[in-house]
């Protein structure tokens, strides 16, 4: 590619404000872990489920209350359809349950990993555009379902290779509670019991009356619903060491009816996928409750929590070896050494341009992490052998065409 | 799942007009042809890229003609921003080619599997969103990178195990005739020869000019170039059987500058799959020409010849088998079954819900496709054994846990 100055054309060359461009490096190791998830989904029998970028406005607006209506990218078509970008995976599951009631096994387990637009604040190092990955079972109000998704969870960083810790709550310790205290609650690993406290004070509550309703939340022994959940998790074979009761854990109650949880890596406290039961949601297009238990990890939480740790793999590259071309006349013989290490079914290339000197090609092996490079030059063609050189050590020799697929 | 009736909740439960929602049985098989299309193409060394949804206005508007500009999906965001939705991957491909020229191996090989979005007229079958699938080798001017793009074309069909010929031509072939009258002879396998000369005529050439000029271009011998390409795909080992010349062979000239091709199922005479060399666009951002080869691949259609030809996966269903609870007293061997299989690896399932009637868990695991289901009742928990059946065949027989892994 020539040097261009995209200055001097006086076209706009920029990404959009809060998206993001995913170049191979970035677009790989999402999508290493998109195949992880996908395997892990699909080997408890989750199946995939796509819904359209764009739907009728009146399908999602207001289902997020009024910061999702004004988060939204509403607008409309040419045909006047007032529509809208997908915003989450939640409210088009409900849609699709029952629009295509009759053809969906009953319990529906389905995960849905796609991106969602949303006109978040940029500056709080928000994308506005991201991958959001799902996992839900509707149709069963049985604790065989809260377990098995705790299961998953569990399987997922496991073969990510990630140790996690999830924490476990039962909405109903909050029954008593108003929401308004919940919400001052929820802060409790955030901010601290004294800043809580004095949230709950400053929200209407006495001081005695906050320290003792906080003292007593804490205090809460695992409910009936907790215990069989946990009961059934340790049977399917669930590492009980790896889940932690916490009955003070609040998340947006105003959306789940019974367990809830979420998930840390050691040593970290964002949540990195979160989630629960959620009765009363899946009905929304429909008058009648469907149960459902499901969850939403943090796609890119969780690349980031295993790039911390070194836990995404190093050579991602596909191409384990570049033919390099030493002159137009040799052309040939390099076209012929391709050809047999493709009939091999080894992943290779060869430099596409005849004329390139030397030193272009093995940057272009070294800018593509490739780990050899394949010499055939005009020894190496009255021997009829190849150089090959490992790009990583420095090393090369020389050796016959078949002794190649021994080296890679 | 309990009954549910959308009509009497007034809410709309309808997917947008033209978009497609992929319910699982859909979705996999998309899946399926997804992966094996990345793992060619990365085989060769071609590298995933990814770019947002939405772009700035400025960066699409006026590069795909007048049309383009027409089928846009344009609007302003909550900031005012003048946006597009991703219109193609191709003009985006320009824009990263510009913006990260310094990152970018040389020459810089990529494909590209996203959704555009097209406000099509959906009355002539089409979608306004799909998937648009492209590979192209920027950077390199050589025969070199052209013959390997129809080797990838070759083998992306080989591994699908569809059978397919590539047609090739040259845009050099069409240097003197006018454009309006390429046009017509573009139909000629559509229409007919008398078709396109009289289209000729119309369009302002002399009858007798019109054949001339016909026959004159389909007797045209290959190219210099067209010669140079198939002879490195033949010493890189593509089967030039699978390539027929031809001179009459014109797709959108105004955008190719070198070999033209298409992709047509034996039997079959629509393209799966068409491209060529384009030097003059990727430079689109920039003042210099960037040499450009490539192609994309019909998605949509792929899939359709695949399913015509019954080469798509039939039962891609990835539980193998589902483990029934009898009674809620037995909940707990089932739980073990379950257990002993997970930690053995095997993809299975458990019916999720302890009180549901044996033939609704066979009706769950019939619905799914999933192949066995495994009984334990009073009579296998003391025999210390399951009854395994074949949904199939409809056998059953009874053994023990361990023999389960022989079975399935």
């Amino acid at each position: 590619m020539r040097k261009i100055n995209p200055d001097k054309i006086g076209v706009k060359t920029q990404t959009l404000k809060g998206f993001r461009d995913f170049l191979p490096k970035e677009a790989k190791k999402r999508q290493w872990l998109i195949n992880i998830l996908r395997s892990v989904f699909e080997s408890y029998g989750f199946e995939p489920l796509e819904t359209p970028a764009l739907e009728y406005e009146e399908v999602l607006l207001g289902k997020y209350g009024d910061e999702g209506d004004k988060l939204m990218y509403r607008f409309e078509d040419n045909g006047k359809r007032k529509v809208v970008l997908r915003y989450d995976q939640t409210v088009p599951l409900a849609r699709v349950a029952a629009q295509y009631q009759n053809d969906l096994p009953i319990p529906f387990k389905r995960y849905q990993i796609q991106n969602v637009w949303r006109a978040e604040n940029t500056q709080k190092g928000r994308y506005r555009e991201f991958i959001q990955c799902d996992a839900d079972i509707i149709g069963s109000s049985s604790p065989l379902a809260d377990a098995e998704i705790l299961k998953l969870v569990l399987d997922i960083y496991k073969t990510l290779g990630l140790s996690v810790t999830i924490k476990i709550n039962d909405s109903e310790n909050f029954k008593n509670l108003n929401k308004k205290y919940v919400a001052a609650i929820d802060k409790l690993e955030k901010i601290g019991e004294s800043e809580v406290l004095s949230e709950m004070i400053d929200k209407g509550m006495a001081s005695e009356d906050a320290k003792k309703a906080l003292k007593e939340l804490q205090e809460k022994k695992e409910t009936e619903t907790i215990k069989t959940i946990l009961s059934n998790l340790k049977r399917m074979g669930g590492k009980i060491n790896k889940i932690s009761y916490e009955p003070a854990l609040a998340r947006g109650l105003d959306y789940y009816t019974g367990m809830i949880f979420e998930t840390v890596a050691q040593g970290s406290s964002g949540s990195l996928c979160s989630g629960g039961r959620f009765d009363k949601l899946i009905g929304l297009f429909s008058g009648n409750d469907i149960p459902a238990v499901g969850f939403g990890l943090g796609f890119d939480r969780t690349i980031e929590a295993l790039e911390e740790q070194n836990l995404l793999p190093e050579n991602n590259i596909s191409s384990k070896v570049l033919v390099t071309i030493f002159s137009q006349d040799l052309k040939e013989k390099s076209l012929g050494v391709y050809s047999f290490l493709r009939n091999a079914n080894l992943n290779c290339e060869i430099y596409l341009d005849e004329n390139a000197p030397f030193p272009k090609q093995l940057k272009y092996a070294d800018k593509k992490g490739i780990p050899y490079v394949l010499i055939i030059g005009p020894n190496e063609v009255k021997e009829n052998k190849v150089t090959i050189k490992n790009l990583k050590t420095g090393q090369q020799k020389t050796i016959t065409q078949d002794e190649i697929l021994n080296i890679i």
